[in-house]
């Protein structure tokens, strides 16, 4: 089976570049399924209802989120609705709104779970991702997923490289975002665990990680708040494309994806 | 001007890594100068007059430091030698021992000017490092280096693209360094600076960030005090060659650089 | 010279509390000056030139800010109207609006010099609390204030700790400010100076510092965003009274203040 | 039942506070249970069986710990001896050597249930002290507890309040400490639990919150790692008196102890 998934949608050039590209990798790459991180999809600060069927209406067929996913209160309710595909972190304390796993499935009926999590070094006081991983994947394992894809949303590279090596052999992937800045560290772990520190984002790269790059620097260098606003241009898609073998749960390749948007 | 810059030096894997691929890479590129920084050098934790010694005589030119650089307490008086090649972050508080920029010749007398700097994000209560750097760009300059480097030693991915924003145009690169795992976002940014925001680890991969793995996994499991030790496999070395103009002092292009050593 | 010094006025409570008691505290113990934090005065969060003229109107002479100062986008040209009597801390970047000390006089000629540090643990990216704090002390000294008052606006003990001996001797009070909840340690240093780790808020108790209390409960559940708003009930003013000497700038006294507003 | 509950016992002189006035306050106020926080007993890090058996040979029933519970890897034996008497935090993952609560009874067989909490804002990535504090009341009513105390091992002033009203009316007192700054809050919440935001330190007050002053001074202003020495003069015994009904599991009254030994 293969995976296309997607770093952080970052607002309306993200959203753009996805639309544009999905179908295209789908067609060049054979893709099975697409996974996009949406958690800043609305104007690069969270996740609306419209954001959201956006994105899955070109052809993406699970979003996950991230410590952004709480931005917009409009999406609360959203996320409840049975059936819904777009996950928040998993650790989040039990009676958060929504879920953190599911299972989709192919056209022709293979199974993938997906887990988002969510680091808690330098971010929120969250439940412990590597007790939560657990018990989500026993959760997919029981409704049938063999293969299964971590969304490890997290600032932390140390975070990040522990949660691959503590679910090598386990699950198909690790894939971290939140970052938003891709990393050339693909790989298959030892155990046949696909990993990379982080996917990158969606959206425009003449930014500071998304953000107009003037007012970023406006903030560092004043220490006061500055309103943000997403940045425009050369905007570009990014994720990675994991072959994995969805009888054995384990990885096969992992390729990262940079698409540059024509301007 | 072809520069060699390499990221943090990891243990003795690390300066091995050095050892047997800086010669081989100055061949192969025509390297004028290379640069490594040296914080993890010393068993992964900071830096000994021994290990900057035996990085300096595998043909590295200037080593430069991060928030690791005082672990070891007999590096001080290395540092304030005259001519030190052993750089720490400028914006440490005045008074702090050694310097945090310095200027390096080619053997036929062309100057760069290397300017080592710690980012504040998740990081220690420092000096500006935007407005500091702007005192050690004045410094070489006026110590005749038209090109300079700056070595943004950095957690967030938001701190370091800022400072690629902010000095771009008036720097010849800005490359990161910190957080030990590469990033694939190697490019001339529109003024002129070549930009990474982390160029890796020198050091065993087969760990996390450096560090035996089950070591930090174990860490982040009990959420209590664990000794660490280096991992051993895998070894790469990793940094970045920016080819720059000494005259205009702008980039010409930059390209990312991992090697594996033959095990 | 009895300075009364009056913590973190949050909100419509705070401001009443101050209305009522400082006329009567003035009167009960002679105090000569009055200076309050105006942080949170105007609902909890930044202050406005409205607040800060209904603090000024009620008798206070000074008044000072922390990490909230920016909250409240109209008070930048307040502060930046000459003889505003509106600080902000001193360690914020150059260039910032506004002023971090100034000196105050008694109705007969007797100065006051007053300085706004903000703290860096755990708080934001700031200049070093202590070296600007030696440049405005020299800058008061110059203008002709012996006697010396410091707001440490601080999350850390340890921080605020470390300010009081570093200043003792120096200045005539070191003051904390920001945690919103009263120390037990006031008390007159070794080299004469007056300290306490913090003052405490004036405003509602009956809440988590300042805010309605379910609210804030709420967000540690939930680990979500919380919009909040003021407790109301249990209304107190806290601050100290500091008997200096404005000859030799050192403190003879000081004491703990905490006043309940009559329901 | 009135309880003494002690702060943070510093080093050796936390200690001598300890033996010196335990016995004293006993007879004094009529105790009829001591309990302390020995996470700083040994040398002002960590606690050993040596400094642990010393204190509970003072006539403490009961101690516990915090975040440097585990400085000292020779106390991890002794918190799994069948009776230990020294607690950690409980919402440390599952697995953790020790316990997080206990049942301590006075000399007449009533009992008091003990919880020992640890924050995380601006501490670690612990389990959620807001769940974990549910469960472990559960157990101790299970064990025949009606009156429960809990020390709140804490930064932020925020998080202790919030435990506070959280727990008012289900716990006799929540009693905080870490911070080793006494606070001035002290008071009965509406729903009958005795509050305090921070209880204080036992130990040396002429210091930076234990430690000697010269040294933290210097850490703040270099940046760089300092080795740290307890402080050693003007050493003060601090901690609260609650006066608890055990039969209702409410407190009567909460009354603030700070003791200073003769020099
Ligand atoms: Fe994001
Ligand atoms: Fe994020
Ligand atoms: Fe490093
Ligand atoms: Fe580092
Ligand atoms: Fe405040
Ligand atoms: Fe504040
Ligand atoms: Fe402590
Ligand atoms: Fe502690």
């Amino acid at each position: 089976m293969k995976v296309l998934f997607l770093g952080d949608v970052f607002a309306k050039p993200g959203r753009q570049a996805v639309k544009h590209f999905v179908p295209k990798l789908i067609g060049r790459h054979g893709i099975d399924l697409v996974i996009a991180n949406a958690e800043n999809s609305s104007g690069g600060n969270g996740v609306t209802p419209d954001t959201a069927d956006e994105l899955l209406a070109a052809e993406v067929n699970l979003l996950t989120g991230g410590n952004h996913s709480w931005s917009k209160r409009e999406i609360l309710p959203y996320m409840e609705r049975p059936g819904c595909r777009l996950l928040r972190p998993a650790n989040y304390p039990k009676g958060t709104p929504g879920q953190g796993s599911a299972v989709v499935e192919t056209p022709d009926g293979r199974k993938l779970g997906v887990v988002n999590l969510e680091g808690r070094v330098f971010m929120r006081n969250l439940d412990d991702p590597f007790v939560v991983v657990k018990e989500e994947i026993a959760k997919l394992r029981a409704a049938g997923a063999k293969a299964i894809l971590v969304d490890m949303h997290c600032e932390a590279t140390s975070e990040k490289n522990a949660m691959g090596h503590f679910l090598d052999g386990e699950v198909a992937a690790v894939l971290g975002t939140h970052t938003h800045i891709q990393t050339a560290d693909a790989r298959v772990l030892p155990g046949g665990t696909a990993y990379i520190t982080d996917v990158g984002m969606c959206g425009p790269w003449d930014s500071v990680i998304g953000v107009k790059k003037e007012l970023v620097v406006q903030r560092f260098l004043t220490q006061r708040p500055v309103s943000f606003e997403p940045g425009k241009r050369d905007v570009w898609l990014q994720g990675a494309i994991v072959d994995l073998d969805e009888v054995t749960g384990k990885a096969r390749s992992i390729e990262r994806v940079q698409e540059k948007l024509p301007e």
